[in-house]
């Protein structure tokens, strides 16, 4: 008996998890299509027998867990799983892959009240842990142990990171002009790195094309659709994280368009199983050298262009899953804001000197354009907000160089003097 | 009704909280000395009313208590205390400063199963938030909003991220050969800092100097009683991680000998309350440029001596806490041991690359010294082990740079040829 289904989220048709995962399928069978600087058709998402869920598990069991350990209500998850236990993962891999616990910060900014989401302490400091975590996990109830992904640096070194720890091998396609500091520690943890002279989506390309030769298992976003269905564990360790009750809004980047995407589902099955009484809305932030989001709500139409912006971690000219961010923007009737580097800059240092985390360009445009959308609107004034922040800062301190401000160096007797 | 009181750790005189506090005196008013390039004299040390701690608090509650929240355990603290609640502290001050709390790790070195205590994820991604988590709130229960630290950067990052969290006010010594990471670090949270023509030792005279006259808050290490008193947090998260049955031995690293002079005193309370049957052995590690501690145990004598190192956190010529740190490894029967820089570096990658966690050179240099141990020693084969990891990698990637792989920038074609 499954648990789950995998659906197509273009045809609708269904397949089993058995027919889907022993033959490796990634994008559905009948309509799956993956282009050069095309957003992904076909992308499967996991559906599960909500019956069986809530016979295991229920709104109140769900409030008494902790924050951020997923495994631990494994019911809710495309594994196999035999009573509670998953089938084939010894116990202290999961203290391995342990995300952060205490991602939710209540802060002031200009007398404002906000939430924020901190996803900066995760096992290789960013949000992509929690795709890898549930990747890897599959990968060792498959029995598999090369793992391949394209990345502009936190998918990769999420990848390498936890790999690392689990003993598995990865193979990570970059773009020329990643971060030093994640190219560092995608090296550094040991994975094969492939650095392409082009973009991310050249990267992309690349690894899909590869991974096909070398039969390694892809952990590309949204093509894998264990990626979108790790990242909705968001959405549960929100839920926990507010004892129920969730915020109005919720703001989040959107590069490839996966953290709103899984975000979304996992929002719709606490709507499904009836926990939750409506979706928060979601605000998806882009940036201007990079909107192809923000371009396709507007005009329902995709058009590649070559993207660029300071924010690394959101520079996608082909979002891969676009056509289900979109779906999440609307129908939780929320819209895309679009925000300027230097915004996002700005937006960096108010959270580093107000909230006192450091986080990268990418996870500052959440709050970019939270601010941008506040200072035109009196309707946010009194809404309850909550804003993700997806990357640590130290992965890119090239960015909060730019702005953070310069000392001198002098000597004992000079500093002596001035501070007297 | 007091339940702490302050003890010299040289002329072993008791004074009380409230004289010690309200008169902001750091060091022994009758033996305590701060000398250019010396240890300290007079280090005082926080002692508790242990039937106060009992009558409050069993081995059991301890036990089933969460790892990283010390303030979970307010009874263990020189902290003004109403019931169970911390006086002056709102609640939502206790999750900003949150420490990561699933530290313990086990990983298989070469067949060799060993225990890590990580504390990469802390708030500022170091052991150092311990410190300055205690020293915070103990200025909001007396008022205070401007504090200082010399560091050789984690020290500085940490008072300068929590700081700011708080809306506190932070002035950070550091010297000029400070990883550009920590400083960066530093100066985005939006600390004053001061760079100083020196070393680190250098401008740990300098801060003391300079924060005597301006009457800032001061956090210098070892100095400030509250370092090593939230330094022996530690002690309880490991008793707790371990349910009770502790490591055998215990390595870490010393700079200033803050770490393990905490580690010891916590674990000493445990011995004292009648939780734990006998002390961990201790082992202490250093840099063989920076080798202060381990000439002293050998001759008995202090000498000073300019450090230098790659593990910048480890480098002090006059470790401050020399004298206290020499007794956590006598008294737990543990010893010392040197390393090289390149014994370091190569520890650095085991770790990442068999553990999959980054961490600085100071931290990989417990790891560098257990190898070295283990390499000439039989006895260690069976013992059970625990190495604490207590900085982040990215904190520092020129370190990272000089052993991670290097490869090529190639065009899509050439990859694809190579990877066919």
């Amino acid at each position: 008996m499954e648990h789950y289904k995998y659906q197509c989220f273009d045809c609708k048709k269904y397949y089993s998890s058995t027919k889907i995962e022993e033959n490796r399928i990634y994008l559905c069978p009948r309509c799956g299509e993956a282009k050069r600087n095309m957003p992904l058709k076909g992308v499967l998402k996991v559906r599960y027998d909500k019956e069986f869920i809530k016979e295991n598990l229920s709104r109140d069991n769900l409030l008494n867990m902790t924050i951020g350990e997923f495994w631990t209500y494994p019911y809710l998850w495309p594994l196999e799983i035999n009573g509670d236990q998953l089938v084939s993962i010894p116990s202290n891999y999961l203290e391995k892959i342990a995300l952060y616990n205490h991602p939710l910060v209540q802060g002031k900014i200009e007398g404002r009240e906000l939430y924020f989401f901190d996803e900066t302490r995760n096992p290789t400091l960013s949000f992509k842990d929690r795709a890898t975590n549930l990747v890897v996990l599959k990968a060792l109830q498959l029995g598999i142990n090369e793992i391949t992904v394209a990345s502009t640096g936190n998918a990769g070194s999420s990848l390498a990171g936890i790999c690392s720890k689990l003993r598995l091998k990865s193979h990570v396609f970059v773009p020329k002009n990643i971060p030093e500091g994640k190219l560092i520690q995608i090296r550094s943890y040991g994975a094969n790195t492939y650095i392409v002279d082009g973009d991310y989506d050249m990267a992309f390309d690349l690894c899909q094309e590869v991974s096909r030769k070398k039969g390694w298992y892809n952990r590309n976003t949204a093509y894998n659709p264990l990626t979108i269905e790790g990242k909705k564990s968001v959405a549960y360790d929100i839920f926990i994280s507010f004892k129920g009750e969730l915020p109005e809004y919720i703001f989040v980047q959107v590069g490839d368009g996966v953290i709103i995407s899984g975000l979304y589902k996992g929002l719709n099955e606490l709507l499904e199983l009836g926990w939750i009484e409506k979706l928060p809305k979601l605000i998806g932030i882009q940036s201007a050298g990079s909107n192809a989001l923000i371009r396709y709500l507007d005009t329902g139409k995709f058009e590649y262009q070559h993207a660029l912006t300071i924010a690394d971690g959101i520079c996608s000219g082909a979002p891969r899953n676009l056509y289900f961010a979109a779906e999440a923007v609307r129908e939780s009737l929320g819209f895309g804001i679009e925000v300027t580097d230097d915004e996002i800059l700005e937006a960096q240092k108010t959270i580093a000197n107000r909230i006192g985390i450091l986080v990268e360009p990418a996870a500052a445009a959440a709050y970019a354009g939270f601010k941008k959308k506040e200072s035109n609107s009196e309707f946010f004034r009194s809404a309850k907000i909550l804003i993700i922040l997806t990357g640590n800062g130290l992965k890119d301190i090239s960015s909060l160089k730019s702005w953070s401000p310069k000392s001198d160096v002098k000597s004992y007797d000079e500093w002596k003097d001035i501070l007297k």
